[in-house]
């Protein structure tokens, strides 16, 4: 493997320059993207004009660098959550029509929820999840479902760490976060008013594919009211109906 | 840049490994994926093995290499589209739920149409285009939109090059195509029946943001009959929707 004096592959170098970009910052200076990288600025100048070259980066009219529209492409067409947002949407456009609140699908990666997919609408409540972005497990009703349905080892390395507290109704103490994944596995969803956000009450329920395997959560995010109790079987009938067209048997 | 004997770079090899993936091949052994990259086995295997240790890629139960869940959201969250699929899919949704059959949205890249989002439903008709896949300029709605709007030197080159004729109704002819591109720019339509594929119609208005510019082509795929006509309208208001909220005057 090609390496730099230090040791350092050019792989992990593009990887860093990569790690640097998230939603909040899509366009980045090139002297900036070096501070962010900890790179020479004559590395990261050569680096970011050869992944330039591949369309992997290009550079903006301000002559930042943002990522390029062909590695969305070679990303985005081979996606590893491909089939599962597509064989997904048309039930969560369902279920978006009838609640008109966000509708989400997320997955289960490195110990947090990762948002896949997303409709929203104008005059939505907050919502602090984003596309491709990720929570804690413990504090949004997806990560809870995944949590309470995930590996054995997933669970007890969540409940024997210090959790955060979003707000007074975030569950961090263990033995009551333990009983309350029991109480998710037992009823199939997750219903979690003011857990994240005191304004607002996110449900999730497990999409489940071949032997009742749960590899993603579908969840809404609505106003924290009495209503919201209301929403939870629309939730579950939805992630039954994705469920069944991913080949789970129930 | 560190370089293999042959001259060629690390990350260019790393780039002939992910242009080997696409939607009808996500997983690929080590030994076909060498082969389809004319790398040696030995060097495949070992810039596999260190993608993997990024996420970048990742090998599934079968030992099969696919793309990485990491590369995935990181390309996601800063995605090159992100803003524009944001922005456009509340009226994708509603132009979906009237019409009832595709919608798109395309964006131009290198000389060809790159589908960037998509809405699809149980029973719509048959389409040739696949999210974050491509289509050429020519016989595709908004392929024809894009290139009415494009720069005249893209027009030259498509003009003076032999296009695929993909049914009887494919407009190849190099001055029929140029009194086409003027119609559409004129109308502000593409209306395309039979062009790509005989059985349906693909229809397509321009998307605009400030200036006038027109940053994508919002498209549909309805049944070549005679009804097709009476859903150019509704594409049309949609995609003026659109291109207000990315603050078009028009």
């Amino acid at each position: 493997m090609a390496r730099s004096p230090s040791g350092e592959s050019v792989l992990s170098r593009a990887v860093r320059i990569f790690e640097a970009f998230d939603a909040d910052t899509p366009a980045i200076g090139v002297s900036e993207l070096a501070r962010r990288t900890g790179l020479p600025i004559a590395t990261t100048s050569r680096l970011v004009n050869e992944l330039i070259g591949y369309g992997w980066l290009r550079r903006d009219a301000d002559r930042r660098i943002r990522i390029g529209v062909r590695i969305w492409e070679l990303v985005s067409r081979a996606s590893p959550t491909l089939g599962l947002r597509e064989m997904a949407m048309p039930f969560m456009q369902d279920l978006h029509a009838v609640i008109g609140n966000h509708v989400q699908l997320a997955v289960l990666q490195d110990s947090e929820v990762l948002y896949i997919e997303r409709l929203s609408a104008p005059g939505s409540v907050r919502n602090l999840s984003r596309y491709a972005g990720r929570l804690p497990l413990h504090a949004s009703a997806p990560g809870l479902v995944l949590l309470a349905n995930g590996p054995l080892e997933l669970q007890d390395s969540i409940l024997t760490r210090p959790l955060d507290r979003f707000t007074p109704n975030t569950v961090t103490d263990p033995k009551a976060l333990r009983a309350f994944l029991g109480e998710i596995r037992r009823t199939g969803i997750a219903f979690c008013p003011g857990h994240l956000d005191a304004t607002t009450t996110s449900i999730a329920a497990p999409v489940r594919t071949v032997r009742g395997l749960v590899v993603a959560a579908l969840a809404t995010i609505v106003p924290n009211d009495d209503a919201a109790r209301s929403i939870a079987p629309a939730v579950q009938a939805t992630a039954r109906g994705i469920s069944r067209a991913l080949g789970a048997d129930r």
